[in-house]
Formats: structure tokens, sequence, C-alpha cells
């Protein structure tokens, strides 16, 4: 499997984050082809030491790295990734990687 | 459930690093308790847009962030914790944070 992590950084407004995130970019970014799973942070996200300037992590879960790029290539991917510029104003940092348990 | 994602940013001698993970520390880290699943990264750690910074990320599953709290105050965590000092060279990032599936 593979995962691609969003990580968003705590945005200007997190109600108003929170709320765009649930109604409006979850059921576009259900849409992306090959999703297998998509799981998203409840509640905050700190470090062990303290505030980490993450708000919320998603993680999308593919078959393989090539599933992913295609998934960005398809006009659904195109559509989420879009989206994401018009609610992340803390910006966001985007990780895919294959992964393998222990 | 609830996540801890370790994020490694790319040390100065990655397979020194790849190395000592696999051997040392994976054995270290299988050892916290109430560690539920334990995922790493296989492979680049890539941003859509090229080089994250990132050259591996593991992600250990909890029942939920108070059991990844007594975790971390375990000697087993506290010893996991000190591993990490020994080898991760190019510095480390942790978040925690409760889950839910979309």
């Amino acid at each position: 499997m593979a995962k691609l992590v969003v990580l968003y950084k705590t945005p200007k407004d997190t109600a108003a984050f929170d709320a765009y995130y649930a109604s409006t970019h979850i059921p576009i970014a259900k849409k992306i082809p090959g999703l297998r799973a998509y799981e998203v942070s409840s509640g905050p996200v700190p470090s062990p030491a303290g505030d980490s300037g993450i708000h919320l992590v998603a993680t999308l879960t593919f078959d393989n790295v090539g599933a992913i790029q295609a998934a960005f290539a398809s006009p659904e991917g195109q559509a989420a990734a879009a989206d994401v510029g018009k609610f992340a104003s803390g910006g966001v940092d985007m990780l895919m990687f294959e992964t393998k348990d222990i």
C-alpha cells in the first residue's frame, strides 16, 4: 500500500477551516480514483513537546505510489488539489510513500 | 484509534540511518507498551512538488492519545525516545492525534 499524508498548518480561522473541510472538501476528496481509505485527525495535533503548528492531518491510502500519481493527474484529483487552495490558509505539506508493516 | 507520526528529516548519512533503524531502532520501538500497529515508509518520501526533506515516516497506532502519553512515560517508550537521538541526525518531528475514518 501507499499513503498520501496531507499536513495542514494552522489556518487563520480554524472554525471556518473545519466547517469547510467537513462540508465541502471531504465530498470532493472522496471522489479521487483509487482511494482505498481516508482518515483524518480528530481534535488537536500536538507534538510531544507542545504545539506542532499542524491543525489537521489527512491520510489517504492507495495501492501504490503510481496510483497516487494517477490520482493527482485525474480530473477528480485536480479538483481536490484546487479545492485545497480555497481553505488551507495556513499552508499545506504533502508526503507520499510506499508503506510496510513492521 | 490514535496515531503517532514520526517524520525523520533527511539525515547526514542515509545508508547508516537505514541500517541503524532496521537493525536497532525497530526492535526497541516494538517493545513500546500499547502499540497496536507500526508502519514505516519504504523508499523515498517525496512531496508532489519534489523533495520533501523527509527521509522516513513511521506511523505508530495506539488505542487513543492517552495510550500514546502513557507509552512515552513508560521505560520502553523512554528507551525508544532516547534511541532516536542516536541516529536521527537530520532531526525529527512527531505528531500525535486521534483519528477517524471518513
